[in-house]
């Protein structure tokens, strides 16, 4: 039944929206369509076919498992289950053996992969998990015979170890041929390679009954020279016992069940990493010290143990998810917002770029703009996760306000080699504070002492960093009064200071304009918004005095916007280092771009004067396409190293007039804030996966989650989605639609309801936890509004304005809000 | 008939010395056995069955095509030809499709590899080599039908391209998979991903033949999740003309030819790397100037032209290794020093162990310490290379006469990252610069203006660099006057400083010891063999009383050693950070080292009291094997940090306890220093391949040249061999084998004629080429001794002493040496 797909014309999966899973119908989908697994430091990605890895913490430093990215054949290495019967063999989770499954589903669920699979009325089925707070994939195979007369079936674990530091594991073959070590006891597959000398750590692979064979050595697995697709020990039913002494460990378990008709039988296999302190390493010379691994696998050694833990992990998620719900009319709203959008929100949280199976994992530390950014996802499921994740991005501060552009997860120390300058950096600081406040009410974050550059003698409160955040763009601004940009600004590819012509530099890292003169109207945008939020954060603390000093500079600078950043139909970029435009209908090419239009209109600037709007019908009419909003226009066609690496792609890809998903949101918060509802609805829609059903083969990539990028018009390949998962999308899309068109939007005073949606959604419910207490809202339309003048109602009870204080109405309530015309 | 090694009982090829070949019957080796092509600058590897990649220069950043390193199949990616013939396809190199062939056989011989293959009747023969000052590769198919009937044959090539940098295209998956760009113009696919922008270079891949179809999008070659194995384009017998679009582009040529029964056909595919003028880049908008490789491949477009090509490659090499022709009664030996040690040795200079099946081509620059020692195998064939790459190195060093450890090629700068300190790499310049001296009889190398650091305002004379070097040493002497070690001295891995306990660090950058006070033996013997040589240039050079100084430098580190690191049965191998002894009979682990036993010894210390003789009695006792001779003993069964990386490592592989190859042939010319031809012989043919084809399937890597390292008496796989090819063995073991078990040495006044061989050889005729004259050296051992009095006959002439005097005998003539008893 699942068949490959040679001709381009199946059908993938579907949403299974009771579960909160999608069902994948084919191993043959067009890119591996991934999940992930683990929450609390654990972490493991997961294909449709089982393809991935695993590690701990760190994805570089800490590989468990192997993974080949980009391999022929794609998507090679991961948990395998080979299943021999009468001859032939097959993978119950549908590759990587090219044998023809007679059904085949995987459900990519919240935390966990189910893989269900028959052949030859063989049934099987693999339940993948990282159990909460545990170190170890836990995989459950039952394997039921529905034939009607017994069965021998073999089954064959399969993973391969990574040799811990995953990129040291992919280049360094003189010394890693020579290293790798593993020990095997009872049904227990140790991999304990560099154990000997410095690392306090091992992983094992383990299963819940006795063997009849293993494999720890790739070669005699696999036979030389073949794939996963037809191993040697498979092949020939029977397991050679290897013992890996350096090139390639494995862990493969053999098991031969005998299935009596009907019979179901099951295994459970716990693939773990284990810590141990440096005087208990050893049971003896060279022997291991098993115990911390036998009480991890006791954990799971039967079925009954497995199905609470996966409780447990159903129940923390639905709590999760629990925080936000709304039904509205559109089932496809509902599901992105309810389920998906949230749960890639926490992904990007836990994962936070690094692994994706675009990322590999051994590139990037963690970005300040973008960690900051990504908290607006998640501030109302892990608040206090939030907390320690905007003070260890401010730890990174330096003394003058500016920041490193990156830090590393495991010193949590600012990445020196890339370093800072990126002048967008800073204020996004001021975002994830505000909004955390607002969702928490803790104002107590600002009073946190925290370091400059990571440096204990050296600090100051975390309201002073916000201070020096702030005065960072006052301190740094252009000929024309707009900050100067740096060596990027959100845009990392527009590159106005660079001037490369060496193909073996980077773009961001490499200096030689004037970097004096470049200005970004995105920053300004910026500034006057989040500027505008430090003056409100300032007053909400009493602080008058720098409040009104803070006012000044904002208001300022939302005059020279409209003064130095207006090109007529819309608002200019930037200028160069020349002090010429950039994004003026001057410009042959790259006339009009994105961000600066959506930061703008989200600042408030050009609401008095027709500007904003202004500004987004030409969005509209230059940068719309039907699969979302283009970057730039037109396309640069050509090498400008004075614009810099967004020339550098072919027109229609990435930062070159791509839809780079994004900054899509932005101008969907803007129309919302103009009111115009369908406009605000049409954006979300376009970007957002669950409603691309129709176009899954084009899209490529998962229809569960955003992807960072989709070609644009000017492209081979206009709706082609690449670099799924780990985007800055999932976060401002789930902002915009819960926050602006649903418009249920935490503010310092509480919880305000001020929705922008489409006029044929009569009826919109929602449950919203906030601050302690959960509001079960009912935002009526009767007079089919978008936007409007909202009449609360409370427990029965008529409310003035549109804001649900919870210091009144604490616990659980009722509230009914209707959208009035607004006189 | 070339079947699948599934049970270890293969056979795998043999040597065809008349064709300076060796033969591969199955494509089922143990590991890849790898060929190298090219001379020029313009490299590739190539398997076995044509696995590999090719590269300009350097293959970190001009990387022409991809390949997985540790694939899984193994050796994943390469230059295929798929051959379909009713219904039926396979690999014309073997692999990587899994068809079983009647018929295989691949030569890898002098610069080119050939393999010839058959199925159905359906003959092929594929041609690889890279031209003489070419860079491209050419292969020529040519396919024969045996049978009695027309048959239809389709040939479809195949290669992948790599984006250029290798290191981001195994990484940079976000930003990689939305640039890649080709063009397709009459046969021949160009690839041209980022020539749009800073790169002035394209790659392309041509065929002398009008196209039935190509691809180049590998999704659309090989069809969803499908392997090398059985591409979908291959199985359909249809190429869909895919024009790529980001992703992965490939290049694969379909050509459908028809064949009459007895015919052959010939198709010369060209892989061309050209560069371009910035000026020059377009022939119009978006569209490349194909006008260079419209050239280029012009020279290949017939079979005539190939065959000049390849008849020029082939006079090249002979020319080359006719430099050195020598014929024992030993096959195995003289096919050793006249093919493919020799071969091996100009492949070590041209790769400079950055790209091999083990080196990944993205980790290293040139080693200071390696390149010096390199030259010592191939000042003989390419002198003027030599002092080109001398001469380079020294414009590294630093003014105080330290080094960086290693240099880019690119650029040619010290690598800062990795820095010096590894005290013994000073020394080695000497070394390459008197065994240049000496080969040429060029003084002028030393009056050379050579910069310090790169720093063309800051110069000296060569002669002073070395001067620099030798005092380095005198500058930095520990607590007993032996030689500080530094990081590390020639083993890297003996971190006397380092201490490290974070496994995310390097052994050898790291350093929290005091330098100041761990001592090398090894350096020691160093210091006394090269620092003699230094006086003996000086004597040359007419420095008369620098020489007397030095000299008493170099009499009182012998003294030293002889007092400080005589441990009673052999010489020590360091003082640690706490002044404690390594390498005695004191330490419970690594009581012995080969290092210092080599170096002391081949400085002549002990000659006179008997140490020499017991330092390599002990060696044979305790390090010798059966298969090399161990780098100490006993291994180090646990990590110390006080050591370092050595004790990182499983007991018997690599440093710790391993046969590292390249210090064995250092006790084979310490042995025949001592007159002691048999245990010289003994060891040189342990470890030298074309010895040991009774163990290919243990040994592992290529029968024809040598490994790093073979695992020794403690590992569990004694005698499997690992990192062939790039390996300091290669030059060590042929400068042994030709000046020291042959006796022919170069030495300032001329060629002495100083044998210690086997006694059962009675005659032993070498040609050596040498300053211009050849030497037609016929050896005669009437007595059967290993070493004695020379009796020198020349042109029938007798001459005194043993040494032949090109300023007397230029041109060429005849050279009797008899070996007589010494008195």
């Amino acid at each position: 039944m699942p068949k490959e797909n040679t001709e381009n014309n199946e059908k993938f999966g579907y949403f299974d929206d009771l579960n909160y899973e999608y069902v994948i119908t084919t191993p043959y989908t067009p890119t591996p369509w991934i999940n992930y697994l683990g929450n609390d430091g654990f972490y493991g990605l997961i294909s449709n076919t089982a393809g991935g890895y695993c590690f701990d913490r760190d994805p570089k430093f800490r590989r468990l498992t192997r993974y080949r990215y980009n391999s022929v054949p794609l998507d090679n290495g991961g948990r395998y289950f080979y299943i021999g019967c009468n001859g032939e063999y097959w993978s119950a989770t549908g590759r990587p053996v090219n044998t023809e499954l007679d059904e085949y589903t995987c459900r990519h669920g919240m935390g966990y992969s189910r893989f269900n699979a028959s052949k030859n009325n063989i049934a099987t089925e693999v339940t993948s998990f990282i159990p909460l707070n545990t170190k170890a994939e836990v995989h459950r195979l039952i394997v039921t015979n529905n034939n009607d007369t017994e069965q021998s079936v073999d089954v064959f674990s399969f993973i391969e170890w990574c040799l811990w530091n995953a990129e040291d594991d992919g280049a360094n073959y003189q010394r890693n041929l020579s290293t790798g070590e593993v020990e095997v006891e009872d049904s227990t597959i140790y991999h304990k390679t560099e154990y000997r000398e410095r690392r306090n750590h091992y992983a094992f692979y383990s299963v819940n009954r006795e063997l009849d064979g293993f494999e720890t050595d790739r070669e005699s697995f696999l036979g030389p020279y073949r794939g996963f697709d037809r191993p040697l020990a498979v092949e020939k039913g029977q397991a050679s016992n290897s013992i890996a002494r350096g090139w390639s460990p494995i862990a493969s378990h053999h098991l031969k069940l005998q299935l009596a008709p009907g019979e179901s039988q099951s295994l459970v296999f716990t693939l773990g990493y284990c810590e141990v302190e440096p005087e208990q390493k050893w049971a003896a010379p060279n022997i291991i010290n098993k115990t911390p691994a036998q009480v991890l696998s006791a954990r799971f050694d039967c079925d009954e143990k497995v199905s609470a833990e996966l409780k447990k992990l159903n129940d923390y998620w639905h709590n999760l998810l629990g925080k936000f719900q709304v039904q509205t009319p559109d089932d496809k709203f509902n599901r992105a917002v309810n389920i998906w959008n949230q749960y890639q929100n926490m992904v990007t949280f836990n994962l936070s770029r690094s692994a994706s199976f675009y990322e590999s994992g051994i590139g990037r530390g963690m970005g300040f703009r973008d960690s900051n950014q990504d908290t607006i996802g998640f501030a109302h499921m892990v608040p206090e996760k939030v907390k320690e994740r905007i003070l260890d991005l401010s730890a990174t501060q330096k003394e003058d306000g500016s920041a490193y552009h990156q830090y590393q997860p495991l010193t949590k120390k600012g990445n020196a080699d890339i370093g800072g300058n990126f002048n967008d950096d800073p204020m996004w600081m001021v975002l994830s504070t505000a909004n955390y406040i607002k969702e928490t009410g803790d104002f107590s974050i600002l009073d946190e002492v925290v370091p400059f550059d990571s440096d204990p003698n050296n600090t100051a409160s975390h309201f002073t960093h916000l201070e020096r955040s702030f005065n960072h763009v006052v301190n740094n601004l252009g000929p024309h009064g707009l900050p100067l940009i740096g060596r990027a600004d959100w845009n990392d590819c527009l590159n106005l200071n660079c001037f490369s012509e060496n193909p073996n530099e980077s773009y961001q890292t490499t200096q030689r304009g004037a970097s004096d003169v470049a200005e970004s109207v995105m920053i300004a945008g910026q500034f006057v918004l989040y500027g505008q939020e430090f003056v409100d954060l300032c007053i909400n603390i009493g602080k008058a005095d720098l409040a009104k000093s803070c006012q000044s500079e904002v208001d300022k600078m939302r005059q020279t916007i409209k003064q130095h950043a207006w090109d007529g139909e819309w608002f200019l970029r930037a200028y160069d280092a020349n002090g010429d435009k950039i994004g003026s209908n001057d410009n042959a090419e790259g006339k009009i771009f994105i961000e600066s239009q959506g930061f703008c209109v989200m600042a408030g600037v050009g609401f008095d004067d027709g500007k904003a709007l202004q500004a987004m019908n030409s969005v509209e009419k230059h940068l719309s396409t039907d699969f979302g909003i283009m970057l730039n226009q037109p396309a640069f066609t050509g090498y400008n190293k004075y614009i810099g690496e967004i020339t550098s792609y072919p027109p229609g890809y990435k930062e070159n007039a791509g839809i780079f998903c994004h900054n899509n949101p932005w101008i969907t918060i803007s129309e919302a804030m103009l009111g115009r509802g369908e406009k605000a609805y049409e954006y979300y829609s376009k970007i957002t996966p669950a409603f691309l059903q129709d176009v899954h083969q084009l899209h490529k990539t998962e229809p569960y989650v955003y992807s960072q990028m989709i070609a644009g018009a000017d492209s081979a390949t206009p709706g082609e989605a690449k670099n799924s998962w780990l985007t800055g999308t999932a976060a401002w899309n789930y902002y915009a639609a819960t926050q602006y068109i649903l418009g249920i939007r935490p503010e310092y005073q509480g919880l305000r309801i001020d929705p922008c949606i489409l006029p044929s959604w009569d009826k919109v419910s929602v449950s919203r936890t906030f601050r302690g207490a959960t509001y079960k809202i009912e935002l009526r339309n009767p007079l089919g509004l978008s936007k409007g003048v909202i009449q609360l109602e409370i427990d029965g009870q008529k409310i003035a304005g549109d804001m649900i204080d919870p210091t009144v109405f604490a616990n659980q309530h009722n509230v009914i809000a209707t959208l009035c015309n607004k006189d």
